[in-house]
């Protein structure tokens, strides 16, 4: 075993700070016998304001340059985005037959397994706990707790911006426009927030999950995605009135038909792990045939947790531990046949905007029998200024197919003046 | 890398069983590259009844001759008990320099510095995963991911007979004695239930959890054990008018002053993760100081579970892995300097029984601001058949010194019929 690992940094931001911090912390940091120290770094400018020394690190303008040198042994990504200068560098790194850390979903979620049978084949770890969850280890889990069992189902929360939204949004009162602004002042949400809520972040995450979960390789075109940005007031009120909360449901399972891997609003029953799960926090479900239901919730981003997944992953590579990224050769990582989302059975929340006049219940009700989907819960609700009278209905598991014929059928009743939103119960 | 493992496994009882059909149903279990295949096993009674083959493996009447086989490269213990057979057979093991997988809680918490001593001696593991929270990875976590961080608490519910007894007498208004005896008929409960409902197999669990946590010795001597045998379907009753369930929390805190180790009956809010834990599940917090807060929950014990975290220690064992088997080196592990239990601060609950007569509750109230402690909430009902009134208050937080000083006077009051019933309240 080495004695001295030195480990090369590329990317400064809130995760590669947080990492140079630990590091100088913690000189000694030796949880497996050899030594970590940090010897080259690099990022996008050298000469930005940092509340972080790197005066004593070698210092590279090309992260791919960092990566080749000879006096890095872990070279540790931390730049992001699936193309470009992080690809590279971490390509040039597992070429050179070097350990890679990284904390970028995006790379492992779209270059997953191109990368895993590059490293496997150099037999160089690729680690990337920092990736999903941050601090909270649920890459960990399923590819090394979870090897025992055969894993059914992931779903959970995977986005803290997104989750932080909402818990806001529910508990201010305050539209989202409002609330993502109110999270870009604090640092909660980008600039560009599309990332975030749109839904993407999630289904990068989810999409890493996926592939550890059920040894297939990440598919991350594969996945269904929508975002937070449609989610409104009144329905996070009306779902609440129902016994609801609304968050963004990230969700992996896998049948005799394939895989679905998907990320939208969904309701949790208020009582529900993920409806309690508030603020910034993450929290995933993992289902095992054997192990049965394993809940873990904590930090999914932030400084501090994440720069300590990436410490827990030079730690993990210092072990000498010999393992395949996914669970299962990348050789044999194959792309999950996709589930049609339109078979998906599940109950639903629709919500519709309805002339105050005689009839209309018996029509939409009429119109939901006639595709066989059958009403659980209903709800109207006198809201002012909302031009009309708000109705919202529950219903019993029905394939997804159902409900969305039946919302178009819906909409073109002549007293609807709205085309009714649909929103997902999330399967507890 | 060894292409094909030979794993000896000594114990047929649950987890044995549930590890011979796992490795049956996967017979090529390769997660890390190589096979693991059963090539000898050992028990007690050969020719006992069983519910899967055992005619194919090597059959040994002594585990420590099956330990020093030459066809074993892989000894799993789930014997049991700090001494004896399974102590010697692990010890045989790693002398010979053969990895060790234990489900043993209690022989780890008893002599676990000693066998990661000698374990990292030969370069052999010594894996636990599975003696705490069977196959829900609360070491794995601790181990490995935290790694990256300093721990300065754990708790939580290790116990999953306690908390299926506590969680029945809750909900069927049940007393201990009658829900025990339930629980040993349907086998959730030992003929002998001592090391369960005493506590005793929750304090082995936390004082490994401790010591992995805070990077000491095991030291299971210095934990403070209470069991659930002394809580009180009246208590169970009133905290729950409160807004409380009592749970056996199993709890390890570090500060500058030392470790508290311990496992007591405690009041945790409903609402709160602890308290929504139920039946036989388990549950535990970890706080670092980077990561934050992370709680996981899932089963306990069972065969499926259990042998799972058996089958992913032995994947750990085949990646080659070389790690402390505490996180740091076990020559520098030293049991930790034990904090005075009396300088604890908590909220506490205590119940009086008292004659229903004017000026007791004055002189209760007395007593208590005597030595300092203040009231948070207080309660008096009537109870048919108590003899007297009961009477239960909270204090705020105070150290337990306090409130057991208020104890003793309180008993020492003439219109109080019986001791106080002192319960803690969790720290959440």
């Amino acid at each position: 075993m080495k004695n001295t690992w030195r480990i090369g940094v590329a990317g400064l931001g809130t995760v590669g700070g947080g990492l140079v911090k630990f590091l100088t912390e913690r000189p000694h940091f030796a949880p497996a016998g050899g030594t970590a120290v940090i010897t080259a770094v690099s990022a996008r400018d050298r000469s930005r304001q940092r509340d972080f020394d790197i005066s004593g690190y070698e210092w590279f303008d090309d992260p791919v340059a960092l990566a080749s040198s000879p006096d890095v042994d872990i070279f540790v990504e931390l730049i992001g985005g699936s193309e470009g200068p992080a690809k590279a560098a971490v390509e040039t790194a597992l070429r050179l037959g070097k350990p890679v850390v990284t904390a970028n979903k995006a790379l492992i979620a779209v270059h997953g397994r191109e990368l895993a049978e590059l490293a496997e084949s150099v037999g160089a770890p690729l680690l990337f706990e920092a990736a999903v969850m941050g601090g909270t280890p649920a890459v960990k889990m399923l590819r090394e707790a979870m090897v025992g069992d055969e894993v059914d189902a992931v779903a959970g929360i995977l986005n803290g911006t997104c989750n932080y939204i909402l818990t806001e949004m529910e508990q201010g009162s305050r539209p989202f426009a409002q609330v993502l602004a109110e999270a870009q002042r604090l640092g909660y949400a980008e600039a560009d927030p599309t990332t975030d809520v749109g839904g993407f972040d999630a289904a990068h995450k989810i999409s890493i999950l996926a592939a550890l979960a059920f040894g297939c390789a990440p598919h991350y075109a594969a996945a269904e995605v929508e975002g937070v940005d449609q989610v409104e007031l009144l329905d996070i009120k009306l779902a609440g009135d129902l016994g609801y909360r609304i968050r963004l449901v990230a969700s992996a399972t896998r049948s005799a038909d394939g895989v679905s891997v998907r990320v939208h609003p969904a309701l949790a029953p208020i009582g529900h792990p993920l409806a309690e799960t508030r603020g910034a926090l993450n929290a995933l479900f993992i289902e095992g045939r054997r192990i049965g239901r394993i809940f873990i919730q904590g930090p999914g981003a932030g400084s501090g947790p994440t720069a300590a997944a990436v410490a827990a992953d030079i730690s993990d590579v210092m072990t000498g531990a010999r393992r395949p990224v996914f669970q299962a050769p990348a050789q044999s990582l194959q792309p999950f046949a996709k589930i049609d989302a339109a078979h998906n059975v599940g109950k639903a929340y629709l919500r519709l905007l309805v002339r105050d006049q005689p009839g209309v219940i018996a029509a939409v009700s009429e119109t939901l029998a006639e595709v066989g989907v059958s009403i659980d819960s209903f709800l109207q609700k006198p809201v002012e200024d909302a031009g009309g009278v708000p109705i919202v209905l529950t219903t019993h598991a029905t394939p997804e197919a159902a409900v969305l014929e039946a919302a178009r059928r819906i909409a073109a009743l002549p007293a609807v003046l709205a085309p009714p939103k649909m929103l997902r119960i999330a399967r507890v």
